[in-house]
């Protein structure tokens, strides 16, 4: 018996609002770090439509590593993501931090993500399973294969009606890039327990100048879609503004994409 | 400014039920991974108080990787911690899981645990410092020091009367041990920013063998105590066998525990 | 100052016996693991020319893990591949593993390859340098890339003609694949510092079934080339059998190359 | 049959000049990093001889990341180092690092160093192996505790009378100390496979503050001994100063060491 039953017979495809993460289109996953206001998104998803995105990410409660910097509009934010979705034909993915929030989050967004720092959080696992919502579950900092597989289990076994997996970033020993971006994973995951896969270059890296090349090769590995972030003024983004590109250079990477998956 | 300013002013000990952590006496916490049963921690609570420990630790609610492993048996083994600690004149250290439960776990502890899978779960920080208990932080799998001790702030901002930290081990690519115990890490929080750490090498090393010696190395590196799982019949226990000692060898390795604190 | 000026100057292109490593044809280097008999790398150079290979790799002198495994054949090996590379127009890499044979080596390759566990050797850098051929530089199991290019700096001030660089996947705590393939550290060097690199996703992975994702990823983060382990009897390889694509394989994966490179 | 059975049999003792590291003295070994001069060896060497140090140590050749950085005064420092520690009643401990220069190492020294860099230097371990004498293998910077035990077993196999192990902190992902002491692997040499193990707290922390506890801990692990690089002006040292004591400071951490030792 595989020791993670539910994942294994997933299958290759997630369906989410009505498109197929894993099937013939390419999932581009793009928004700002933070949402911070109502015209931004609204801005924004008006360009991420043109260039290419079938989904608005963005965080509404921001997880930030110190109390002090800035924590996200919250409740609000998701609304402002929802209306600006709905308006340019787009999908909402966005975070789920608390148990308590579980179900406002799945009502507004689409795919509902676990961030890295929650992949073991099993009450939080359990809460969103329970939702029935498909989940983009991100790998943590230093997670196993098997760890992130069975992550998956929980949702599933709860009620997820599916489960794309994030590779985002592990923890390397080099300052040169954030993370260590591991696309052997991706592979594996891809191509040996056929289950969709979604790349986070922006995360991974940290840096602009990375973005470009690292996504074709997520791709390559046999990624089902991508997840950046943009910002139209990288300079003022009130978080991880050096690693954001704006919707003209999305745009401009989406056509240099063709041929890449397998 | 200090990036973490309400830890670094917390001062080298944290008082606990009137006992001193990081005071003259070595805090020692021991008890079983699970607890398996009322007539079971009651025995151990016994023999712990015997062999010199000062807190019953214990799995009320364990986060297994997998979901199909045993769960643990929740609230009622709150309270069979709680009167077999009260018998025998021990403090209870248990892991909060949830945000739902930290308010129950934080009435029947004197120290509330939160895991190393849940060291950057924001919401469950902010509901565990709500408490206003004394918290012990286990440290993440591949934390920076940075992070954790931000993440100590984010208990002590939102009212944790102290925050202990724990060395339990991290994310290692050696299959020999479990995981890498960091021992310089014990001796910067301890040395430099002088607030108290526990060390736990059941965790760290996954094997009896090298407990005896971690041990002394983690009281002469700067800790200011151990967590120690224990069990009576390792060979049956629901989790974690192989690193427990029983409750005589623990009596045994603390009498070779004298000159190592510096 | 940059703290590496003559790996920054030395440009995008090193040649090598005519081949242009960096410049418009993909750099294919294949061969076994070990070269085990002179009729073995005859076919397989027939072979490995057909299926597109430009270079013919192989050990002749094997530092293996243990002292009691298969150690090579040594310079009588060498002799065999400069032959067989002759006969089918393919050029020659195989690693220097000794001052004393550095000149040997250098006198029967056309690209002398220093191995991982080498890398920071600074007495085999010198001795390498000073033979004025081009150097592969494979990455040590933890190097940064700072190291990497310092390592780089000493070839060049000793005489080497040109360094190209090869990641070959670094040290990594999951068991499901052999190393942990840094195609960001590709990316950094190939987009940023404008070196050519290859990819060996033979050793990075350890396993067969992720070979053509990984290589066609690597195509796509800016490698300029590859290297991988074939066999003709995986199952009979003396060294490294469970990572080697047999010839028609390798052919196959060829095919699959088109449009991956930037 | 064991992989490794010369070291699995060597037993907890090795002789060197006289001195029986892992016996009932503490091997401290103790200098510079790089030998700067004659008569800072000299006067170096009193100290430590009056500090409780049985071992000279000191960098003749120095094998520097950068080809820019001093490379060491070679040759005619180890005829200092020779003469310094004979006038003290000290045994010299000092690194080969080419096959080349191993017999004239061997000549002057007690007892040979390998560094981390070339652990799998196999053409060195063979070189110094044969020489005959004891030899200190540090660990490669993330090396297996297999791999180690292999490299020692090179060394016997070809001729040293005798491994002691040296571990020196592994490649970590935190940027507060310059590597991470690995004081389970220490346990796991010393009393599960019984060989002797040396720690260097200096290059494992790079931190002044952090060398007294974590020597003391590295003894209460099973350590027999300690590498401590001291220099008496560590601001003006050519190498690694932030990183040395001062013969008075290493003479006051003698002082706490009583106990330690199991």
């Amino acid at each position: 018996v595989s020791p993670h039953p539910r994942v294994d017979n997933q299958g290759p495809v997630v369906e989410v609002s009505g498109f197929r993460i894993g099937g013939d289109h390419l999932a581009l996953m793009a928004g700002p770090c933070s949402v911070e206001s109502e015209e931004q998104i609204f801005e924004m998803a008006a360009r991420l439509a043109t260039a290419g995105a079938s989904f608005l990410r963005g965080g509404a409660y921001k997880p930030r590593t110190s109390p002090y910097a800035f924590q996200g509009h919250g409740s609000e934010a998701l609304t402002w993501m929802r209306r600006a979705a709905d308006a340019h034909g787009l999908r909402v993915v966005t975070e789920a931090l608390s148990e308590s929030d579980a179900g406002n989050v799945a009502w507004h967004a689409d795919l509902v993500q676990i961030g890295s720092r929650n992949m073991q959080n099993y009450a939080l696992l359990k809460a969103v399973g329970r939702t029935g919502k498909p989940v983009l579950l991100k790998r943590a900092m230093s997670a196993t294969i098997e760890e992130w597989l069975l992550a998956g289990e929980y949702l599933l076994v709860h009620g997820a009606s599916g489960v794309v997996f994030c590779e985002r970033g592990i923890r390397g020993f080099d300052t040169e890039t954030r993370n260590l971006l591991d696309l052997g994973a991706v592979a594996l995951l891809s191509h040996v327990h056929h289950v969709p896969v979604i790349v986070d270059p922006s995360h991974a890296t940290g840096r602009r100048d990375l973005i470009a090349p690292l996504a074709r090769a997520a791709l390559a590995a046999g990624a089902a879609g991508l997840m950046i972030e943009t910002h139209d003024d990288p300079g003022k983004a009130l978080s991880d503004g050096p690693q954001a590109l704006r919707s003209e250079e999305l745009a401009h990477l989406v056509g240099t994409f063709r041929g890449m998956r397998a």
